[in-house]
């Protein structure tokens, strides 16, 4: 088949212009830079033309994220990295059958993404484009079911003075039983603002999340986090002064303090709280419109749930395990056409800077993958969100490592799937957001561009 | 030599500012979207600034192009690709000698293009700023000789019943004789209308091409083939409904039928036609302009010379074979700064999934290469448009291997030019658009930017 772009309805057009207008609508609306602007609109370009050429094939992708798999290889590791130095039989022999590989950067050069635009870049949406507020990422994180349009705020509670200032922003780390309690507290007294919807949601020691559900709310707005003690709370102000929607989460901010404060005022140590990353969540265009993919989202953590929710993935609940990951994949096999399977292990160890643990999860990783080839994907892609090197325990900007299996991959006659070996594959260091698209090729997904 | 940018007068300020003028020109009245427009004028940013540069040096640059030389090494190939596969002393010296190795993106990542984005993207061109419509790339490919403003539309032979509803869209694929001896005589009574001249090109089986040749014309319009059997012809309507050169054309296209459909009425199989990718051919900044090199191109297939044609190269016509094309570039060097050198076959036979064959080609065109290197071009570069795997049958998106060679290339240690090789190199995997500013810098054809 070879029809040209001319010749071709587009593909999803209801869906794209939708995204278009958002997309649109949420740049002029916003306060960015003009070279921003291009650089999204350039960006949208590129994705009509995805859009115009993409034809569905029924092939089954899976996508699977070794979290914070990539890391570095220090001389105090024996100038190895956990991939390097695991035992990965299974893993190998996928290579040795024949796979592309390459390194990819999450964001841009040099920068250190969270989970959020970790997650965004690999389900090929531009990180850069579509910002997610640190709020609705917390909400996501702690299983709130979020609505397009809700406005989430992550929360601190703190210790004010006599005077209103605060001398703890953290309110001593209070125990997470007692934030628990707090919130409850909240939560039973403060269950609407107005017409507006109120949820609270405690997270661990002293941070917990605000929702505010209903119409006619969008944020950002400024923290009241003042961001050091001796200050009193600030006041969350509007990103845009014009905005009639931001101003009405002002004033629910503003309210909503009214309504708390007096509910903490005996507490000893947590007697008053802080709004941070106060943000709506964003309007993304859904995964199966820019693909034509239905897809489901294996994970365990509810963090990585909670994204694959945000682009419309189907959550598959019930599995704890990699193995149970990979055997429900089996079971679910018919039922969708792309897979998102989530392993959070690897990101743990290499947070805790502990390469002995790191190397045995992706063995434990290694283990459990030939379930997942009982039914092999017709297009298999292998990486992390982003590196989080034992040397650093945290994530880091070091390109991650990727692993693309079809028939059409090709090989790049390599032994292994390592950093290293990643180097010198077929695929280069190329931007991760560029992923989805290459596994849309390899199953055969695009028509040709052009005569 | 060290001056900066800002020091030094425009080394071809006419032409450039010719170039910008006649692009923006284009961009405002085409009925481009924004998006496009701002895409485009980003592109134009950093072609000014590549112009400013720029100084002639009296180098002899060639761009060898096999087309569709990229592949991948699949287990049913023995883990080769046929340039891996191949003998090929003459490329294995030529590395030897120096060479920097890379892979090319052609468009975009995972995007599979025709021959005509490729070539461009081969000449500099962004493909997806100067997109041909099929309609020019037809009558390229039959050889007319296009001018700027001629509108072409591809054309296809149908079988419409009594009603005028198209019974078979390909006329049951007619004998290319019978599409010849229709052609002749639709161009034999209709050679004007009105003061444009039309001229018909008949192309295999049911395909023929259509031109429109006069002032004031201008595509994209709509197809009349209505895309499946059951309805009537359709109308063909512009694009932009208040670009008067568009209309202009629709009326064209009501008045061909006019003229034609009564010629064909007796006609049992093809007693209709379909028009689709009508379009003019687009304004593309001239090669020598933009490079600040006289180009020429040694092409066989008409395509290939009507896209050379397309950015002003001067056909040199004659050479048949790999080593006549070679003889006459020998002949020709004195008369040209840049050649443009196409040898068809390798895609031939990866389209034809022939492993062996497209090893045959290449080891033929290694044969012949001594030829060029007794003129040795000052800059070389030996590639594909893009690949054309023996897996596949067909154009990919698997970035093609490219080799560059002049006195400042360096080399990056490699022994041979092949698919794994190429992963190796310095130029690492890059568009393919930007094959011809490293070319230039090789040539020293650029100044430094900045102080």
């Amino acid at each position: 088949m070879a029809v040209g772009a001319a010749d071709k309805p587009i593909a999803c057009g209801g869906a794209l212009a939708d995204y278009s207008r958002a997309v649109r609508t949420r740049i002029l609306e916003s306060g960015r830079s003009l070279n921003l602007k291009r650089a999204i609109e350039d960006t949208m370009n590129l994705d009509a033309v995805y859009s115009q050429l993409t034809i569905p094939t029924g092939a089954k992708l899976a996508l699977v994220v070794l979290d914070g798999l990539g890391d570095i290889a220090t001389a105090e590791q024996g100038s190895m990295t956990p991939l390097e130095a695991a035992r990965t039989p299974n893993l190998d022999a996928l290579v040795r059958d024949g796979c592309a590989q390459g390194r990819m950067t999450p964001v841009a050069p040099g920068i250190t993404p969270g989970s959020g635009p970790g997650h965004l870049a690999l389900f090929g949406y531009d990180p850069l484009e579509f910002q997610v507020g640190r709020g609705v990422i917390e909400a996501l994180g702690l299983g709130v079911e979020l609505q397009a349009g809700d406005v989430c705020a992550r929360a601190n509670f703190c210790t004010l003075d006599a005077e209103g200032h605060v001398t703890d922003r953290r309110a001593g780390r209070i125990p997470t039983e007692e934030c628990e309690r707090l919130c409850a507290i909240l939560a039973d007294k403060i269950k609407k603002l107005g017409t507006t919807k109120v949820m609270i949601q405690p997270g661990k020691e002293h941070r917990f999340v605000i929702v505010f559900r209903g119409a006619g709310l969008e944020g950002p707005l400024s923290d009241t986090d003042p961001g050091r003690e001796g200050l009193p709370i600030a006041e969350a102000k509007p990103a845009d002064a014009k905005s009639a929607k931001q101003k009405k989460v002002a004033k629910l901010v503003a309210d909503f303090y009214r309504a708390a404060l007096p509910l903490l005022q005996d507490e000893v140590r947590a007697n008053g709280f802080l709004m941070r990353g106060i943000a709506h969540q964003p309007d993304i265009p859904l995964f199966v419109d820019r693909y034509q993919l239905k897809p489901a989202c294996l994970a365990v953590y509810p963090m990585y749930k909670g994204l694959a929710q945000l682009v419309g993935m189907t959550k598959i609940e019930g599995p704890q395990t990699i193995e149970e990951q990979f055997n429900r994949y089996l079971e679910e096999h018919a039922n969708y056409d792309f897979f998102f399977i989530h392993f959070k292990y690897t990101d743990k160890a290499g947070e805790d800077g502990n390469f002995d643990a790191k190397r045995a999860y992706i063995e434990e990783f290694d283990a459990a993958l030939p379930i997942l080839l009982k039914k092999r994907p017709d297009v298999l892609a292998i990486t992390g969100d982003h590196s989080t090197p034992c040397a650093l325990k945290g994530h880091s900007w070091h390109p991650q490592p990727v692993l693309l299996h079809s028939s059409y991959s090709g090989t790049d006659k390599l032994d292994r799937f390592t950093e290293t070996g990643s180097n010198l594959g077929s695929l280069g260091v190329f931007p991760a957001k560029y992923l989805m698209r290459l596994m849309q090729a390899n199953a055969r997904m695009f028509d040709k561009f052009g005569a």
